[in-house]
Formats: C-alpha cells, sequence, structure tokens
C-alpha cells in the first residue's frame, strides 16, 4: 500500500506511516498502549530534552572516535529541531507505557534516524545509513537516555514553577503592606486569640511560601546528578572507557544545568530517590498553597453571616439558584489541584518502592504524575495570582469592631495581673456580655490610663518593654 | 541454670523461661521482632480468636478421627482460657513481624501444648504427648489458621465499633430535636446561602453516620469466608477430605459468627481483598467523622469574632497565655484520629499490593493498621459524643439575627419575580448594605403582604407549594 | 464585532463567540479556570448524564405546571441531542474549577436554552423566551443537579469496566482450565512451598478478580440515591411540594436505573460517602491487578536466570541496546495504572474530608479523579486481556523439574513419620543436596511403595484421606 | 480524700494525686483524651526536650529581669532533671489529643511548679510562690514552647536514626567488598540483561543508602528555626522585646544545636513545612529500603525453584507446616515497617493541611507519627543489619552458572556485528537453546580467539576501550 511503508524488528515485520518519521517500535507503542490518551507530543519539554541528550550522546561518541562526523553534525542539527519544537507531532506515544521508557527512547531514536536519513538523501527506513540502535542509541541504553532525558525536562520545568512562585510571592507580600495599617483579631484554634494586622496575616502568606523556592531548587538540583555512560545496569557494558564523564560534560554545555555523571552508575541506574523527593517537596508546597487557600475562603466568609474581613475579587456568578451569591472559585481551584499533586505524590512513592534489582521499570508513571503535577500546580498558581490575590480588598471596620468587642485583648493583662485574675475578668465578660475594659475599670485593678495603653491593640503587635 | 528449660527446633537449641508457656519458636520472635514495642497481648479480641480457630481446629480432627478425645477436650478446655482471657500474658510477640504470622500461630501452638501438658501431669517442653505442631497445628498452617483469627478478631472489634456509632448517632439525631426550632443560615461554600435550622444540620449529621453503621458491617460481614482447610497454600495438602468445611461449621458455632469455606481456597489464602476494602470503609467514616468535626468548630468559632451558633461544652484551660479561652479539644482530637485512620488505610493499601504469589506475607502489619485504625475510632467516637455532642447548646439570636440580615433570601423571590430581577436586588443589597426587604417594597414588584410571605424564613426550610 | 454577541450576567456583560451555543457563564468559566487542559467535552457520559437530568427536570416540571407544554418538549429534545452526542463540542470547560460545579451546570443549562432558542426561532442570547436560570435551571441548583449528573455518568461508567472485568475473568478462567495439567511448586514467602498445578494458579486469577464484579456494583449502586429537589441546601427551597421524588422517578426512567430520592436531602446534598466507598472499590481492583500482574513478570521471569514458568506474548521489543530481549510491558504498564487509581483514591479522599457544612465544593476534582482511574483502569484491563493473558503459554518441563528438585514435597510426609522427622530429613536434603525422596529410603522409615504415593506431585493437589 | 488534693482552673475544682507533680490542667487532659494508649512518657527525647526549652525560657526571663535569681535557679535545676529522665512518670498524657499541644505545654509547666515548690519547701499546688503560668510560662505560649519542643526532640531522635543508617551502609558496603568477585545476571524488568557482580549490586544499596544519610541531616536542619517569643501567634505579645532571640541564643548552648530565632514570627507560629518535607525524607528513606528487602527476598528466592543467588542468615523455622523451610523474616518485618512510615507521612501530610489561620492544631498527632516513623525505622534498620546483611551469603557457582547460560551476553557483541545481527542469533538461541558461544562460532561472524575475549563476563563489568 502506497501510504505505508514496511520495517522490521526482532518481532517481525510491520507497516509505519510512509510520511512519519517515526519507525517500527514507535508504531508497536502506538498499538500496545492505549491507555491515558495523553501523549508524549503535549510534553514539549520532555522532547526537547531528548533533543538535548541525544546531541550530548553523539556528540560525545563523536569525540571519542565512535561516530563520524558528518552523521554527528546531521545529527546534532536534528537534535537542534527537537528542541526548538519542529517534530512534536512525531511523539504520539501514551504518557503511561509498559518497558521502562524503551518505547520513548526509540521513539527520539526512530526520529532522528529518519530525519537524518532525509538531510542524507535517503529513504526514510533505509537504516544502514543512519539506524536508530546503531548510531543514534550508540553507547546507550534506555535506562540511561530515558531517566536523563526526564531529569533535564524537569529541570526546566522546576525553573517555570519557581518563576510562577516567586511572582505569587511578590503579590502576597505587596498585599502585606497595602493591609499594614488593617487591625484585627487573629484566630487560634478558629477562636478569638489576639490582635494583628490584615498586612502581618498576607506578609506571612509570602513568607511561607517564599521558603518553598530554595526547597524546590535544593531538590530539583538532585537531578543534575544523571547516569549517561550506565547503559543497560550501571556496568557501563558497551560504552567507551571517559564516555560518562565526558557526556555530562556535554550535555551539561547543551543543556546550561551543571550535569555530573553520579558516582556509582550501578546505583544510580535503577534508583529514583530524586524523584521522590522532589515530588515530596512538591507536595509540600500544595500543602502550604491549600492551608493559604483554605484561609481566603475563611476570611472572605459571608457576607453577613461569616467572618468577611476580606473580599476576593468576584470572577463569576456563584450560583444557578442564589441571585447574588460571589463565590471563592479561584481558592477552591486552587484547593483542588492540591489534592491532585498529593495523589501524585502517592502514585510516585509506590512506583518508586516498585523497582526491582537493577532498574525500576514504572518511571513512565512516575515521570508523568511529577509533570502533571508540576503543570497543574503552575497553572493554579498563576491563576490564584492574577484573578484573585491581586484583586483582594479588605473590609477595615469589620476587622476594627471584631477587635474591639473581643475577650482575647485580656491576655495583654497578665503581666499586670497575672493568668488567674486576668482568666475571671475574661471569664464575667463572656457571661455577662460585658467588654473587658469596662469590667477592669468597673473592679478598680489598674488605672484608666494605663488600662487605655495596655488595651490599645495597636499596642499588642509587637513584643514590648515592660 | 534453673530458671529457664531447653528447647529445640530447626535451628538448634534454645533458653525459655522456665515458667513460660510459650516455647522455643515464641523465644525466637520474641528476639527477632523489636520492632514497635506494640505486643499481641494488648489485643485481647485477636488472642482469644486465636482461641477460637484452634478450638474449631482440634474438634474437627477429633471427629474426623484425627485426633484422640481425651486430648481434644483438654485442648479445647486450654482454648476456653484463652478466650477467657486468662493467659494474655503468654502472647509477647511485636505486632509487627515477619514470617506472615508464622510467629503469632506457633504462640499460640506452643502455649496451647504446654497447658495441656500440665493438665496431662506432664513437663512443659515435653512434646511427644502434646506437640504445637503434630497435635495443636494438625491439618492447619499459619497461613489458614493466622489470617482466619484475624478476621474473627474484626468481626468481634467491628461489632464494638458499630455499637458505638449507633450510640453517636443517636446523640446527633437528639441534638437534631432539640435545636429544630433554631432558624439560621444554611452556608455553601462557606458563603451565605438560604436559611435552614439547625435541627436539620444536626440530623444531616446523624443521617450521615448512620449509613456507615451498614457499611461497616456489609463490609466486615466479608471476614466470615474463612480458608481453614487451606494448609500452606490453598491446596489442602495434610488436611483431611471433608475437613474445611467441617472446620467452617465448627467454627460458626464457637464463635457465633456465620463462618463458611471460601470457595477457592488457593484464591483465599494470599487474597487480603476483605481488608482492603473494610479498611476503606474505615476512612470513609473516618472522612465523615473528620467533615462533622471540621463544621463543629467552624460553628462554634469565635467567639466574637466568629460565626458563634453553637457552644461546645468546655473541656479544659484552652492556653497557657490567652486567658478564658476554651478551644473545641475534642473535634480536634477526633480530626486527628482520622487523619491517623487514612494513613492506616494507605499501609494497609502498601500491604496488600505486596502480596506475591501463593501469599500475602505482610499480614502482621496489614492487620495492626486496622486493628489500631478500629481502636483508635472507637475510643475517638465515644470521646467526641460524652464529651462534645452531649453537652452543645445553640445561640439562638446569633443564628436569627444572621437571617434577618442575609440577603441569601433573595433566593425565595425568584419564582415571583425572576433570576435577573432578584440578582438586581441582591447586587443593591450588598453595595447599599439596605435589606432585602426593604428594596423589594422600594421598588414596589411586590405587595408587602405577599412579601412578608415569602421572606418568613420559617417559610424556606421546605418545598412549596407555588 | 460580528463574530461576538454580547451577554451580561451579575459580573456585566461580556462576549461570546456569536455560534456557540453556551453563554456567558460558560466563557466566564473558560477564561477563569485554565489549568488541566482536559475538557468536559472528552467525557461524553458527563455530558449524556447532565442532558437526562435536565429532562427529568424539565419532564418533572412540566408534569408539575411550571413549565408549558411547548417550552418542554423542546427542552426534551434537545437533551436528548446532548444524550446522543450531538453537542459535545460546546461543553469546553476545564474538569477541574471552582464553583463547586456551578460552571458545568451553568453550561449545560445554556447550552440546552440557546439550542431551545434556536428551535424556537429566536436569537442566541434572547433568554426572555428561554432562561438558562429560570427555564433549563427551574426547580434546581447546581448542588442536585450537578452531582445528580456525575452519579448518573458513573453509573455507565461503572457498567462499562464491569464489563472489561467479566471479560478478563473469563481470559483467566479459560487459562486455568488449559493450565490444569501443569504441575508446578508453589511458593509462599517467595521460597519453595508444596506442589499445585499452573491452573489451581490462573483459576485463583479469575476467582479474585471475579468478587470485585460484585463489589463494584454494589458499590455504584449507591449513585442511584440522589438529591434532586434539595435545591440550594437540602431544605428544596423554590422547588415544588413531590418535585424530589417525581423527579427521581422521571430519571428513573429516562436514565434506566433505578434512581430514588434520598431520604434526607440536607444530609444527602453536601455528602460524598458514595464516591469515596467507590473509589475505594476501584481502589481495591488496582491492588488486585497490581499484585496479579507482579505475579506474571515474576512467573516469567527468565529466560535464563529466573522462574521461567510462564511465556507472555511478546509485544514489542525489549531493549535499545539488549538484544532479543522482551519484556513484560503489558503486566508492567498495567501496574502503573494501579498506581495511578491508588493515587487518584487519596485525591478523593481529600477532597472529600474538605467538604464544609451544607457543600461539598471539591466535587469537581473528586469526579475527575473517578472518572480518570474508570477509564484508565477500563483500558488497562482490555489491554491486559488481548495483548497478554490470552497469549500466556507455559514452559511445563519447567515446572515439573523444579518440583522433582523440591525440598518442599517432605511437607507430605508429616502425617506419616512427624513434623520433627521431616524436618531432619528437609534439613538434610538442603545441606547435602539430595533428595528428600533418596533420603527417605536410606532412612528406611517409609517403604518405597509408600513413599511413591505419597511423593507423587499429582497426589498433593487436593486433600486427602488418611 | 486524703489521697488527693484540689486544684483549680478556670472551669472549676479538680481532685489531683496528692503526690502527683503534675496538677489539674494534667489531669483535664487524662480524662479528656483517652485515645492510642501510648503516652508522652513513651517518648524520653519530647520530655527531654520540653526540660530544654523549659530552662531556656527562664533563662532568657531572668536574663531580661522577668524571673528572680533564685527562683530562676530552681527552675533550671528541675528542667535539667527532666533531661535526666528523672521524671518521665509525671507525662501520663496521650500523645493525641486536642488543643494544639496546650496539655502537654502544662504538664510540663505543671510538673516544673511542683518540683520547684517542693525544693522551696512549700506545698504542692501553692503556685503563688511558683505559678505554673506566671512563672514556668512567662514570656511563652504553648504556640512557640509546644512546636519547639517537638523541633528539639526531632532533631535529636534524627542523630539515632542517622547513627543507624551510617551501620547498615557499612555493613552493605562491606558485603560489597565480600562479594567482589562474584560474577552474576544483572536484571532489569525481572529479564535476564548482562553480567555483573554481587559485590556491585550490594556496593550500590550502600551507596544508595548512603545518599540518605545527607538527605536526612539537611532536612532535620530545618527544626532549627524556632518560634519561641511568638507566643499565641507570632506577635510576640506579653514577650519583652529582644525575647525571641536572646531565648534561641540560650537554647542552642542548652541543646547543642544551632538554633536561631525565625525571621517571621506570624509565619512560623503556625507554619509545619518542616515536618512535611522532613518526613517525607523518612518516606523516601522507607521506599528505598522496601525496595532493598524486596530485591533480597528475590534475590534469595528458591532454594530450588528460585533464584538462590543468596541466602540470608535463618533466624527461626518458617512454617508451621512445611518441615525445613526457612523463610526472609528480616527483610519481611522492615517492608511492613517501610508501609507504616508511608502511611504516617499521609497522616502527617492531612495534619498538615489541616492548619488555619494562625495555628496548626493538628501538631499532637502529627508530630506522634514522625516519631513513631523515626523510632520503627530505627529499629527495622537495626535489625536488618544485625539478623540479616552480616550473615549473608552467595551462592557462587548458581551466580556463575547463570551467566554462563544466559542470552543477554549478546549484548557485547553489538559493538562488533551490529544490532540487528545480534538480535537474529539472540532470537535463535532461544529458540533451539542453544547458548551464544555456539551460534557465533557455528555462524563464523568472529573468531574463537576475539569471541572468547568479548564473551567473557569479566570483561563485561565496566566500559571498554574499542
Amino acid at each position: 500500500m502506497e501510504n505505508f511503508r514496511n520495517e522490521s524488528d526482532l518481532l517481525g515485520t510491520l507497516q509505519v506511516p510512509a510520511n512519519a518519521y517515526y519507525g517500527v517500535q514507535t508504531q508497536r507503542a502506538i498499538d500496545n498502549f492505549k491507555i491515558s490518551g495523553q501523549h508524549l507530543s503535549s510534553y514539549p519539554h520532555f522532547i526537547a530534552a531528548l533533543g538535548m541528550v541525544k546531541k550530548a550522546a553523539a556528540k560525545t561518541n563523536y569525540e571519542l572516535g565512535m561516530l563520524d562526523e558528518q552523521l554527528y553534525l546531521k545529527i546534532a542539527e536534528t537534535c537542534d529541531e527537537l528542541v526548538a519544537g519542529k517534530l512534536h507531532g512525531e511523539f504520539p506515544i501514551d504518557m503511561i507505557q509498559g518497558g521502562a521508557g524503551t518505547s520513548v527512547n526509540m521513539n527520539a531514536n526512530e526520529v532522528i534516524a529518519n530525519r537524518v536519513l532525509e538531510k542524507l538523501g535517503k529513504e526514510k527506513g533505509d537504516y544502514q545509513f543512519c539506524s536508530p540502535n546503531d548510531h543514534i542509541n550508540l553507547s546507550q541504553s534506555t535506562n540511561d537516555a530515558y531517566p536523563t532525558s526526564i531529569k533535564i525536562a524537569l529541570l526546566n520545568m522546576n525553573i517555570e514553577l519557581v518563576e510562577k512562585l516567586k511572582k505569587i510571592v511578590a503579590a502576597f507580600r505587596e498585599k502585606g503592606k497595602e493591609f499594614s495599617n488593617v487591625i484585627k483579631m487573629g484566630r487560634t484554634q478558629l477562636q478569638d486569640a489576639v490582635p494583628m494586622t490584615l498586612g502581618q496575616e498576607f506578609e506571612a502568606y509570602a513568607a511561607n511560601l517564599e521558603e518553598d523556592i530554595s526547597k524546590l531548587n535544593a531538590n530539583a538540583n538532585l537531578f543534575v546528578e544523571i547516569n549517561m555512560g550506565a547503559t543497560a545496569i550501571g556496568t557501563g557494558l558497551n560504552a567507551p572507557v571517559g564516555y560518562a564523564e565526558l557526556c555530562a560534560k556535554n550535555l551539561a554545555q547543551i543543556s546550561g544545568f551543571p550535569i555530573v555523571s553520579a558516582p556509582n552508575l550501578v546505583e544510580a541506574t535503577p534508583d529514583t530517590g530524586s524523584y521522590v523527593i522532589y515530588s515530596s517537596a512538591m507536595k509540600r508546597l500544595a500543602v502550604k498553597l491549600s492551608k493559604i487557600c483554605n484561609d481566603l475562603r475563611l476570611l472572605s466568609s459571608g457576607p453577613r453571616a461569616g467572618f468577611f474581613e476580606i473580599n476576593l475579587p468576584p470572577m463569576q456568578p456563584g450560583s444557578s439558584i442564589m441571585p447574588g451569591k460571589v463565590n471563592p472559585v479561584i481558592p477552591e481551584v486552587v484547593n483542588q489541584v492540591c489534592y491532585k499533586v498529593i495523589g501524585n505524590d502517592l502514585t510516585v512513592t509506590f512506583a518508586s518502592e516498585a523497582g526491582q534489582l537493577q532498574l525500576n521499570v514504572m518511571e513512565p508513571v512516575l515521570s508523568h504524575a511529577i509533570m502533571e503535577s508540576n503543570i497543574f500546580l503552575g497553572n493554579a498558581i498563576d491563576t490564584l495570582r492574577e484573578k484573585c490575590i491581586k484583586g483582594i480588598t479588605a473590609n477595615k471596620d469589620v476587622c476594627l469592631n471584631m477587635v474591639k468587642n473581643s475577650i482575647g485583648i485580656v491576655t495583654a493583662l497578665n503581666p499586670y495581673i497575672g493568668y488567674k485574675n486576668s482568666t475571671e475578668i475574661a471569664k464575667e465578660a463572656l457571661e455577662t456580655g460585658k467588654s473587658v475594659y469596662d469590667l477592669v475599670l468597673e473592679k478598680g485593678v489598674l488605672s484608666q490610663e494605663k488600662l487605655d495603653e495596655i488595651l490599645d491593640p495597636a499596642n499588642m503587635l509587637n513584643p514590648h518593654h515592660f
């Protein structure tokens, strides 16, 4: 049939679309894995990383005399096309596959080989001139090239996530400044505690998330340690002496990351510890974001039967039945993304624990879960910043009135009249509905002047001289 | 040494405390597994279950002519002592062990054998007259006797948990009745929605938890299917023909549960599906309880800067620094137990997935996690009922005022003036601070009489005739 | 601009594509939620369910005199188009959104309204003749229509999953028959145990998975209880008397499921317990499938340095570097799907626990996680059956030789010479490398004739007469 | 009654055992929280940490002129007694409590106060001379003293865990050396791959676990940042100026850790991010340990129907029915501990996400889960080292024979004859049962001399010169 070409492998001959750069092994993977409907082609960072890794491998092979110059240059040129996003459509494999990534590695090998053949004026599939296995995959195995590509992809994806995180930290910080004069009640265990400012609350959110910038970066940094040169199981069989170190150096130059060769390649090949802890770091960020979104929803509860301290910008009518209702839809969607990230972290945990002997065959789902978390989190953070944080306003009077009516301000009396006496006043205030201020005066335990000073909320926002 | 006796097994000779009913294999397990510090001796339902299972096995062996009457009767008598809790101190094995429960099974076999020897006037360890393996374990393997004992234990533990659940459902229901006239704002997405009664809210908690009574029972009911007679791998090697069915019948009679033999013993022996789904059912209960406790903490938030619709009974001073503060400590501890139960469910999931071929060797941690969840949940539910639910009071005026001030009641106008007109009134109310009632009158869209009828909160609690 | 039309809502006016059936609120949701890239349009069962629910609601409104006949008939006709899959492109909303499903509900309301307007010869957006809120959403709220639609969708999706499960059970059973004469060693704790047949092993897989057919169905059956008529919070505000029951009856007729109205709508509205336990049931299935795939990979390990008892059909070359290597890629991909399902179950747990007061706002991610698990599991099961189970072959000689050489057959001697004597023989066999058979003869403890009978593996596959 | 004394607090008067150093608030906690049966008294590191924190607080108060010298000295002396383990019996509170740790903090305050009173010659309970709140808790709140104590405890517990980890790394490394000449087949995806040494495999385990030493330490190091001086919500109300920094300095000196004050105390007070990531680091270790134990069980499978490459030291008879069976009970128990650690990590995740506004009230269960994981892991690691790793022996001949018979060695031919030709030889070997060596000779593609060199397993263990 004219629209197909025949290719063959260990299992026999198979038809491949005539125009496809990919070959027989990619075709088998397409047929074998119809699972998630989410394809490699939607993960541009991953395809670009494959391009960089294959280029570094080719360069190393060339420099070690394993590959001739012309072929090397054509391969390098094609790898650059992968990085530039020109061949994404040629990666139709499901992100969740068996085979420990062999299909992905061979997909890249085949696409590069056929594109090189084209550049050389040869027919697609005429692999004697440029073979997916013998040339593109030279001195490599799926077991080194595939995890290395995942790591390069994640290094770049982490940069994007961290950029978004930095921006939302700045947005929270700006609100912290804007609200620095809004005095309100702090709450512990959902019970009225002591006064603070709304600015302190938002600045704390900024500080809380800011810590995760270095945390994400520190854990992503584990990905710079790669296992190129390990080949099948880390012993380096079929890789020339010196390959591992030189390839790491070349990949560092190509990718821009400080890539190094793992000190023990037999250890590095099945190890998925870096994924586990990086996923955990995203989980930590998700836990924090979810807590903050819970807070935002609490603080904006109401308008008449809730805390109503802040207003979130209205994004859409809130109800199909309740007119005028506006809901905190943006924090809500962020919460949900956080639950997805936490679920994905469990998938990573299971996948990592399932490693056996010299390999972890579950890397496809492991990397898919991490990449999904990265993308969802990034989208959620941008959405939260743009469509929520930036537009938040404060209900200053509501906040202040709650402080004035509060019993919690009795705490400030401890240093003057002791915990036990303060307790009695608090109890009486609660039972009678009287204010702490009036009760103290009534009892005559402190002068009005002293009391005015102690109970001024503005004096409660920081440590004191006694 | 005089305080020890020597016993021997496959690995050689070992000293066992002279007075101990347990023997060499128990001693090895004591030495091998110093892990959790939580011992079998603290799980009376488990030990009792071992007693019932061993009695059923002995009875079956006797009835099938494998065991003589005198020995059977002594064994049965000793098993009754286990059920009665007379020998708990003889089970010092860590709950988390390797060996798929062999240590627990042998612990029971040894204790029973030595107690029988004592009754027969023989020395402990003189196993020619009554052997842990040849007599007590006759026609059995750890792989049938151990999981069967776990199942019997869980059947009894489920009964206790369900009893506690029934009592708290009744406590919520009683509050539902008590609060049936307390009108309050319902809330969706933490935003004011439409009116309801506090009684409806508490009755909903009762109804919500009530569903889990049948759910727990239905899933516990899977435990009645046992694999006695399977011996090592389900093929029944060394068990006499008819043993499986007769033993199930005997165990049914001894335990009081409708025990049956699994239809496929090769399947039943490694299968842990019943544990997974029962643990999931406890997780479901934990998720519900946690949500309810979150609600109770929200509804009692305040006293001045929160919802303050209800008061939880004060159980202890809430703060080491804030006088008069009282915290919702009981719902808080229940939340925490729920997180533990959810964590344990994950342990069960991992342990179950780790089964291999003809056995799941992870049953000890699996059963430990389930039993821990059962006990913690039971304690938490009783604590919640006694120390919190029963003493809850309502702040009726607070509740009513929030309804009167609310915008959400505009919803009731929809059928009369349409969603779009209602939306405009809601918007104006929010922006001006005016009441919905006044605005409608002002605009003259409905007569005051009609409006009074529509906006009476008491008319909003149920479906209507239009 | 000519390609857009203007629509307005609570927040003001917005441009909507002129040809779109969806309207302003859908447009806001498109703009607000750019999260997962996975859209409602890819979930045909969900859209069909919305069609059924909206049709049932319209029919009920008509029958109760709330909607005139002409409009009802047009709405019903349009709902049938949704069910038939004719308008899927009009549902471009991200599956993960805030707002508790309001966007999805309004998407359906808007699409139906505009399509009805078209049928009535009116302009899109001319909602005075047919309004998304006042007519399509009449007597409803997102809080009843949305979860009801999810439940109908899941009931249908469960049917598909169960069909696939039934087919794979049959495939395992067929292999069980095919391998009924292949004698092999059973293994417990990865150590040689006692003989069995490969047929017993595969029949056990069939029996193991078969149990989950009823388990999935029983838990899916919880979805037949719906809360139509609850409106905003379960009190039924704005729904006419009798609506809940009649709507359930109509939906039963339209959907073909035995739909009933929940006995307590205030309870039913925020309750997500049915999702939790249904997700748990899928998790249980995933745990079992994963264990079975682990087994298949173990049993086919080799070819020279593993168990090599069975051969999985080769699906693709296994390695980019190791020629001739064929890997168990199909079980591997199934394992990975199982980890994803377990991760999704955790997402469901978190989302369910986050319900607050009268609603659970996390239903979008909750339903997305369950639907994803359902689809992935279904694909994985079909793949496993077609591309693996059906083609498995046995290495009969390998299996038999391992039995002949085994020490485990010594177990069969217990009833004749006791556990202790058997232990000594086993020990000696292990240390000397001699066979159990020869050692027994050597020691003269049993006659050769008796021994031949006892140690015939075929005699070890079932219980015995003694 | 003579054996009790009366004490009173906000809620009234209560009887406390006359001899108890603890007081009324501890007594209320005992009564309120009967949950887990696991008490503070079993966590010596926690009690010692409370002693250090209270001492640092007293020293700071003294140095800032808030406390007189005599009282300070007595308090310091008593705190030293706590550190020395002299008063553990006075901490009978359940580890899982509500109240965000107030009960634990007050337990320490009360025990110290009463012990000081005793030293002063006063009656227990005569708090005018030394009050739990006004003196021991001076300038503190539960919300700073409690989490700070947890962090000091975890810093010490981490040291112990890391010590154990170092020892097992050394044990694996020693085996790596011992087995450096044992050539065996490496396996990927459970299929025969290419040769390696057993030494490389064990050295890889050492290297794999060794990475977690720095990982645990780096994450534990987050605990050095404390929030003393925050008091109730981080604003430092009632703490004197300079308190936070000076207290951190004092605690550094007392504890020996480089303790610093958090830069933002409002942020630090509710933040539980350090717990989340430290728990994740333990989870990572658990995942690795579990994978290694899975490997050990695989490699020692057999003896006749498994891999049988190594022997684990026999620790106990393996079966109650199968004579001579020895099971890998130690790796099995370690697997189970790992599942528990992973479950606890989920509990931590839930507890952390549940923080609200200015506090995370779930810290008790969060710290309990982390401490339990730490203790169980430490016990498991020691058990694994002592009772398993140290006694492992290799079956050298078994290992070598599998290499000689393998097809995987064909991989070494790639560089000489190409992937495609190698594939054909591999295929023929698999189908005919012939050896790769014979087939190559038969086909005459390489000289025998060259072939001998290439196929020598010893030449396959490292990269090559080509």
